[in-house]
């Protein structure tokens, strides 16, 4: 045995049954070890931007890693913008991540690069193993990491001389990961506050927003009165007939000020105060009302549903929140499709415990309003802003859910930057439904624009923020990496074909024009 | 006029005439000032390992750099991999990267990310503007690190409220960027161990391959009978007829070993000695022979044409080198296409001062044999091992020589990187002719699993390695980003779709079945 193997088998020992992947000659000992472990399903992906994507997307589903197989820094560096929106996310990620042999890293060959580098803006725990004995406990540690504070980016790296060099298996030791819990004052000092107020407001994000967590967060609100406002860009909600209802926090800061404007009290919980995303000339970036206080139930890193839940019993809180009730049933319009009847159509149709993977921009807006009382289902969203998330995300929630419908709401300015997340959802035969939004521009900069104080663009930079010239066709950029593809225009046609997706399995893709 | 005024104007008038970009949000004020600055075509790409990539090609070409315009961290962190492999060709890049308001950062926005911390291990120079007056000068002191030492990558940050704010033009300067020479010592040295030499070798990279340069090393060859070979990876290489024929070192250790094998002096120049390069078990990383001398003519950073000619005069080398004289005009086989067929092709159209991107992986290396004695040309390989680089490379190489046919050669599995390529190839209609070798495999892998000393794969690690099912069909791929696209099966239908290619200008893609 050598210590490739040995570490692939603690790793599956200890739970991990995916692994994301695009290899390269370093990491050969590391594939020949995932081909003798049948526990492990080890996913080809086409960049590495995908592999990081998806373990995203993963990691959301089954609060586990997936593990993460890169190539040297260029490989981990092609995963990095989703690495960035994971953290923002508080996934549990795990990057296995090979190098050269340590004999030959003094010669600084072509690949020769400095991970640990470019690991450390985006992992909060960083490793390398010593030797191929010590390779599967790091590896476990790496796990162990990755599972702390409800999730965090786990990075560790194999030298290739540990991989194929010859050890014993040894048994290794997964640590414990115990889950942080608040203090009985602050459960009693905030139930005091909100007892008191008279505008006050739950803010959440993180974990708070999962289904038995929201609950909890209803109960709070039955009690009190309290407003449910979550976070813009959260990593995953539970929305739909049986839950609980919720504001989302506006994106623009002008919005957002408004949406809070007379909130008194603001508990914060599973997230942080709430900040515009980006600055403006001569516009705050504090979105609250400076006079509100401010305090914070529950941090990211915390256990949030038993935060929640203490909070609600020590308020006598009722044992049943306030929940959507009716299903959608919108009539639709004839004609041309815009946001609002694409909502509308998603909202009616959406399966019972559906994934949205949300990176539709501009355009997913409706989609988000309309579908509050669509069958039961989790909505994932952009976290960090590094465009490129969503169709990786929806192969990792389809490889962690194989009994769900994933739906893919994606932008053709943002789906372009991880296309080739479409071929892994063909190999794999995933249950994902791309609805790809075509506009044809960078729609959002147009109007970043004008809200910077451009009045005027002339062409070269309206050029940079136009996708047109020449026109994407996503069906045959599709049809090119295996998927079957339809183009809709009006929408009776996207009825139609987002009916017959939802009444299959397996992957194709629905390119709306809007 | 505002501090993104004043630094775009700036950059303009010391030579800038090129910016690559994929702005968002914090970079409008940039896109706003490059609207109003005809002198910088700008480009939009559709990824940043566009940027990047398109950004090596036009320094390799051109001697200065194009301006990248990158979003935060996560746009530079897209951008990486191919600036690891700029950063090995020596390119001269300069990433321009936006960032938050300074107010803003505070607040830990969602795209809030550690620029500095991403940028470091793969920029010699970093920098941040202070102010909105001082942003000009940044840039230029951000210019001039990016041309010293013959190329180096500079980074800088440009924060957006800096950008908005009112300044006045002042009169900013491009600091100094002399070359450093070697000392008459190291010449007459070196000189005296050329001529006591009975093996020796020339190793040749950086700027000692182009023209001027390598007419001096052909005369130092001509006058010691000394080898003249090149770094396997190399940025450019002027190749052809009327240029001095050398040898490339072979890819695989075993195989450079061998090549090296008896020689007893070896003289770098604009490189380092030779190393494999992976590392495999009980295979030596260092190539060259223990016994043989290695001493260092010049190294990377200094004056290459400038050591060559002085140590060609000190050994009294004839003024005129051996050049290649005979242009291949090959007969081709009938049937299906190899990789030799391929490069018979090439070789006998190549036109004349065509520039070839070669990332043809497994499959290029007979047309690089076989255009030894094509028409003059220039050849610019992948330096840093990091795929994905073969098409942005085109891009930029086009953009800095616009009179010049760019051919693409690339692997089908490198391809998919960095697609995205091909839509700024229409957009911008460049005369690129990309050739896409589809062997559906990442080749190389296959063979390195076996190096590596894994005997019998099974269907998993073959899996991990094999790039068909679903089959990935480029033609359709290239119709969906715009580009005129055909697939050719025969060396009769390559023969033709080349020879139409180079007839014409404009971008097309010959996907070539193998």
């Amino acid at each position: 045995m050598n210590g490739a193997e040995s570490l692939i088998n603690a790793l599956a020992t200890h739970g991990v049954d995916a692994c994301f992947a695009n290899p390269g000659t370093s990491e050969m000992q590391l594939v020949a070890a995932l081909d003798k472990q049948p526990g492990i399903r080890a996913v080809l992906c086409l960049f590495e931007g995908v592999v990081t994507g998806a373990a995203d997307g993963y990691g959301r589903m089954a609060d586990k890693p997936a593990l993460n197989l890169l190539h040297l820094g260029p490989g981990f560096a092609n995963g990095m913008a989703n690495l960035h929106n994971a953290q923002r996310a508080g996934s549990p990620i795990l990057n296995m991540v090979g190098d050269h042999a340590t004999d030959h890293l003094q010669h600084d060959a072509p690949l020769t690069s400095d991970i640990k580098g470019m690991a450390t803006p985006v992992s909060r725990s960083f490793r390398v193993s010593d030797n191929a004995t010590g390779l599967a406990q790091t590896g476990l540690d790496a796990l162990a990491d990755s599972l702390s504070h409800n999730g965090t980016i786990s990075t560790f790296v194999v030298p290739a001389d540990h991989a194929w060099t010859d050890t014993n298996e040894t048994l290794s030791e997964l640590p414990d990961t115990p889950q942080a819990k608040i203090s009985d004052t602050t459960v009693s000092e905030i139930a005091a506050q909100l007892r008191s107020a008279s505008s006050s407001c739950l803010f959440l994000g993180g974990r708070t927003l999962r289904k038995d967590a929201l609950h909890q967060a209803g109960r709070i609100a039955a009690a009190t009165g309290c407003r449910l406002v979550t976070e813009t860009f959260f990593a995953r909600q539970a929305r739909g007939v049986g839950r609980v209802p919720t504001e989302r926090l506006a994106y623009f800061g002008e919005a957002a000020t408004e949406q809070l404007a007379g909130t008194d009290l603001l508990v914060l919980a599973g997230t942080k105060a709430p900040v515009s995303f980006f600055a403006y000339p001569d516009k705050p970036s504090v979105l609250a009302p400076e006079t509100a206080t401010q305090c914070t139930l529950v941090d990211r890193d915390s256990d949030a549903l038993d935060a929640l839940t203490r909070l609600a019993d020590t308020l006598n809180a009722p044992a049943t929140p306030e929940v959507v009730t009716d299903y959608a049933d919108y009539p639709l319009a004839d004609g041309t499709i815009d946001a609002n009847e694409l909502g509308k159509v998603i909202a009616n149709r959406l399966p019972e415990q559906a994934i949205v993977c949300d990176e539709g921009a501009t355009n997913g807006l409706g989609a988000f309003l309309l579908t509050a009382n669509a069958a039961p289902h989790d909505w994932l969203t952009l976290t960090g802003g590094a465009i490129g998330q969503g169709l990786p995300l929806a192969v990792g929630a389809a490889i962690a859910c194989p009994d769900q419908k994933v739906i893919a709401l994606e932008a053709d300015g943002s789906g372009l930057y991880t296309l080739q997340a479409l071929w892994t959802m063909v190999r794999e035969q995933l249950d994902v439904t791309v609805v790809l939004l075509n506009n044809r521009s960078y729609a959002i900069l147009n109007i970043e624009l004008n809200r910077v104080g451009v009045e005027q663009p002339g062409p070269t930079a309206l050029s940079l923020l136009d996708l047109s010239n020449p026109d994407l066709e996503w069906t045959d950029i599709a049809r090119g990496m295996g998927m079957q593809a339809l183009k809709v225009e009006t929408v009776a046609e996207f009825d139609q074909a987002f009916a017959n997706a939802m009444s299959q399995k397996g992957p194709c893709l629905i390119e709306v024009m809007l």
